[in-house]
Formats: C-alpha cells, structure tokens, sequence
C-alpha cells in the first residue's frame, strides 16, 4: 500500500513550490506514495508555469477530496497568501507566517495518521522570525509541535548517512556539550533510523571530537571521557557501533561503504562531508550544479524528511531551481513511511 | 633549469622506500626535477625489489656524486640502518632514529642551498620517540631546525587547497586560539605559496569557526570578533581574501573553482574535505584504493612538501602501497622550488 505523503508548500517567496511542482511531475514519485501539497493553491498554479511543468493544480480542503494521480497536483488550501502581496526571493512575513501554517497543518494531519510522513520545503528564518515566530528552523518547531525531546538530525547524500550530537551552537558551547548520555542518545536514535530505511544490520561509526581522536588523551580527553563509553553502552545494548574513529577518515571510510552512518559531534563535522558529496560549485557559470541530499530529523513520532538547502532567495521565480534535493526527500519519506505501515501489519 | 630536490626516506619499516622507488621509476619525474633520496641504500635497494622496479640504486656521500639520471635512484647514504634488525611493519627505535637523521642531513643540505627543496616520506611518531625525539611529527621538527616561528599546515587534494589556523591541539583550545593576528599571518602565508604554486592572482577563502559563520553572533562571535578583522587586514594589504564564510559549503566552492585555497580554523574543518577529495576506501577489498594529496609545511624558509599519509605499517614490505601522493609531492616541490630560482633570476 502507497503511504499518503503530506508535503509542506515553505516558502511562498522560496524556491519551495517549483521544486515540489517539478517532483510532482514525475511518474515514479506516484508510484511510490500519495502526495499531497500542503499550501496555498494560487502559488502552486504560479508555481507549475515557472516549473514549466504541464501539471493540474486542484485545490481541496481535506484529504478525501485528494485524486493522487499523476497529473494533478492535490494542494490542501490554505489560501493564506495574497499574491499580489508576495514578491518572489523578497523575505516576506505573511510568507513567513503561511509557512508556519503549513507545518503546524501538517503535524496534526501526520498526528492523527491521516498522512503517514511529512516532506518539507525550504522556509526563512527571517520571514517567520518577522511574523513572531522565534524557531532557529524546522527542526526546532516540529519538536516543539510533538513535544519531542530527544531528536537529532541526520543528513543524507549518496552513500553517507550522518547524524549529529550538537547542532546550532557555538563551537565552544558544543564542545561542553559531548556528554556519554546524548552520544548515547545519538546512537539510539541513529539505529532505529537506519532500521526504518529498511538496512539490515545497521553498522555505525561515531567521530572524534578532537584532531586524531585526541591522541590518546594528548589533545583533550572528551574521547576517553565520553564518546568511548557511550560506545560501549550502546554495544552492551546489541548495536553494531564502533568509535570513536578519527573525523578526518571515518566519513571517506562511510562513503566507501565501511558504514551505513557517522555520528558526528558537531553541525560542520557533518556538514562538510555531507555537502562535498552533495553540492558541486561551477564558477563559470557561479552556480551549483548539483544539488543533492536530504535532511531528516529522527526522533519524532512522525517520519519528516526535507531538502538539505534553503529558500535560495537569489534563484527563486527564474524556474531554474534544481529539485533532486526534494524528490530524494519524496522517496525516502515514501520508504520510511511505507517500512512503518509494514511493520504495524506484522 | 631543472632543481635539485632531496627526498628523505622516512621510516625504513614504513612504505616510505617503497613509494619512492614507484615514484623514482617515472621518467616524468626526471623531467621536472633532479631527485636524490637521502637515506640509507641498503634499505633502498631492498625497497626497489619489493617495488618490483627495475632501477639502480647509487650509493654517494655527497651530491656531487649523483648522476640524475632515470634509471638510477641517487641515495645519499647516511648507513644507519642494520638490515637485520629491521622487520617491516614494527616500531623501531634505530629506524626512528634514522629516519630525524634524514631530515636533519635534509635541512642542512636546503638551508646551504645544495638541494631547493625537501620531499619527506613518512615518519611513525612512535619510532621517534621511542629514539627520544619529542616531535609531534616532521612539521614541528623542521619549524625547529630552521628555528622558523610563523609556519603552517598546506593540504593539497586535487583542486582544493587548505591551510590551517590551528592544528594539533584540543577542539577546545583550537576554539581559544581563534586570533586575528594568527588568523592574518596565516592568510599572508597561504598567498605567499599560492604565488610560489605559479597561481597567479590567488584568491582566498577564509572559513568560519561557527556553524553557519556564528549566524551574526547568535552561535559564537569569533567571527566577528576575530575573524573578519583579520581578513579586512589582509585586504587593506591587498590580498584577494573574503570571508569568513560558512564552513559548510566554502570547500565545495573552492573545490568548484571558486577559490585557490581556504583558510580552516581547525584540523578537522580542513582535513575533513581533503581527505574526501584524496581517499577512496574499498569495503569488499578492505582497503584505500585512492591515496592522493600532498601535504606542505608553508612558511619555512625551505620548501618543503610531504606525502599525505603515514608510514602504513600494515601494508608496509607487500609491495601494494600506493605512490600517487609522492609522486604529487615531488613534483609540487619542482615545481615551486623552479619558481623560486626564477623569481631569484630575475
């Protein structure tokens, strides 16, 4: 059975809507789930003519009225944009405040089971920070919807899986942070993840905090301390775990196959790795070129999966925003969602 | 005018012998350069056999002695090897030993001019300490004996290039050490050995310590506090240098073209993109199928690069070690010790 699959609009002004109408205009996106827009209808039409994607927009109120065939894009209304309003890449608060709506519409509908997995688009910080919303992003205000404490994020893109004990604090603050109990945590979370994607036998690898794991003490002791115990908690606890390994290899060794995914202690020690396999720079042409990976947050009681990029103000409008970034986001919620169904029949 | 350019063994019990002997085995070599190893030539006749390589080597006490010629590997014979007491792949006080002796014979002879340049193969911090030498590795070793007190860490890996504001300490005390005095003198150095590299007009990146750059102060103020006062020094200079920019994304940029080199704040943060640009890891074959990059000590008076990679001890004595980073380290070192004695011309 195809899970339904609530996709959430973003931002109005973003690059949100083209690359959810681009998504939605191929075939095998709905031959693997129902998607579902949650939005605003109008924009969606606008956006289907920058897509240049020769899509049906059809407005409804409920989920019921959804056809899910390829073709039409099914948008749950929300009618909360004027778009003689909205000026395309311009930081816009009825935006901002749209795109809270859409994600709060969203949880309830993933919270009463009505949709199986939620896919975000891109929103601003600062158009929901214009319209009195202070969340650093989605991540934060999902868990504040779900009352979920303990969640973490992971990042996808080709082979390598990464997921993070600290995120968006300072460097200083996040070395404080390394404590047994979150890595713990961490580790957790990422096995049940990694379950749900459908990996057998998950294996993972947790990085150092310091260079060449610390040296054996000689370059700080949060190694001896806490990563090397939290590993050895979750083994007690049959996971497949081994750490901490030197942050400068064990990601090449995670992309050769060594791993199905890295425990990171902090936002860059996983970004960069994620980024060099999922982006690519063309300076000639001064634009990316690929635009790749997915964004997970794990932990919540629902499945949420989201580009791994923002609203790329400076592109938005111009129909030429890259969507592979959204449909791997599609299928992997679809899988996810799909790997739970499955699980609650057995 | 082809330079001279001395190349030191490194460990005997390593796969340092070896992956010179597969280097010196290239006629491309000998095109841009007149190589000598100073070693043992015992140790390197032995390597040339297990290389499988069909060369001569060329026992000489001093360069005047050497013949340059392909076909033969020019060994300065330091003797401070005893074959017998040697077993591949093990820690060794006397290869320990030898091997700083190598590097001391190597400075004496560039800091007197005989030779332009230093390739160093390499050495087990282990062994050398075992032998009562004190160094983190050859970097502090060489910054000694050329009693150099501003140096720092290049990484090359295909296009990316990457010099480090701090290196072997705590992420902690990495985070106390983000200065601007250093963080200029480290973007003076990076555009000094770009200029040496033949890039001409070099452009520099300059990444932040934060995530997302310290998101204006919320996550962190180094960045604005340290970082970008010391690049607005450098541009004042005249330095093509932006920043700071998110770390993230600024390797990708740089990979892409973007720029010739980035300034990372820590060994992590510029050691993790290297390696993903110059490893592959094999999971069926259990083994790196790609060893590329080259590692430079900038700042010296000598020039000197190095392998990117340790003494491999596992693999050391089979025959399979990879010579690509030497190979790539030789022929940087021709290369900016050929712009040196060009710019010394004019």
């Amino acid at each position: 059975m195809k899970p339904t699959i609530g996709i959430t609009m973003g931002d109005a002004a973003g690059v949100g809507p083209e690359i959810i109408s681009k998504a939605l205009s191929l075939k095998e996106i709905y031959e693997v789930c129902k998607p579902a827009v949650i939005g605003d209808s109008r924009v969606m039409e606008q956006a289907v003519k920058i897509a240049k994607v020769d899509l049906k927009v059809k407005p409804i109120r409920d989920l019921r009225e959804a056809v899910f065939e390829y073709g039409t894009i099914d948008v749950i209304d929300l009618r909360n944009i004027e778009l003689n309003k909205l000026v395309m890449g311009k930081v816009n608060a009825m935006a901002g405040k749209a795109s809270v709506d859409y994600i709060k519409k969203a949880v309830a509908l993933a919270l009463s089971d009505a949709i199986k997995a939620i896919v975000t688009a891109p929103i601003s910080k600062e158009a929901i920070n214009k319209a009195g919303y202070h969340y650093s992003g989605h991540t934060e205000l999902l868990a504040d919807l779900t009352k979920t404490k303990d969640y973490t994020m992971m990042l996808i893109a080709g082979s390598l899986r990464v997921t993070h004990v600290t995120t968006h604090m300072s460097l200083k603050e996040a070395c404080n942070k390394i404590r047994k109990e979150r890595i713990y945590q961490v580790i957790k979370l990422t096995d049940k993840a990694l379950r749900e994607m459908e990996i057998e036998d998950p294996k993972i690898a947790v990085a150092g905090l310091n260079p060449h794991c610390g040296e054996g003490g000689l370059f700080g002791r949060e190694e001896i301390e806490e990563i090397k115990p939290a590993v050895e908690m979750a083994i007690k606890e049959g996971i497949n775990v081994v750490g901490p390994l030197p942050a400068d290899t064990v990601f090449v060794r995670a992309r050769g196959g060594a791993y199905d995914a890295v425990v990171a202690m902090y936002h860059d020690q996983g970004h960069i790795p994620i980024k060099m396999l999922g982006l690519e720079w063309n300076e000639k042409r001064r634009e990316w070129t690929r635009v790749s990976g997915v964004n997970i947050t794990i932990g919540l009681p629902i499945i949420r999966t989201s580009v791994d990029h923002g609203t790329a103000f400076g592109k938005a409008g111009k129909g030429k925003a890259n969507p592979q970034s959204m449909i791997e986001a599609i299928k992997l919620a679809a899988k996810m969602a799909a790997s739970r169904l499955q699980k609650a029949q057995e």
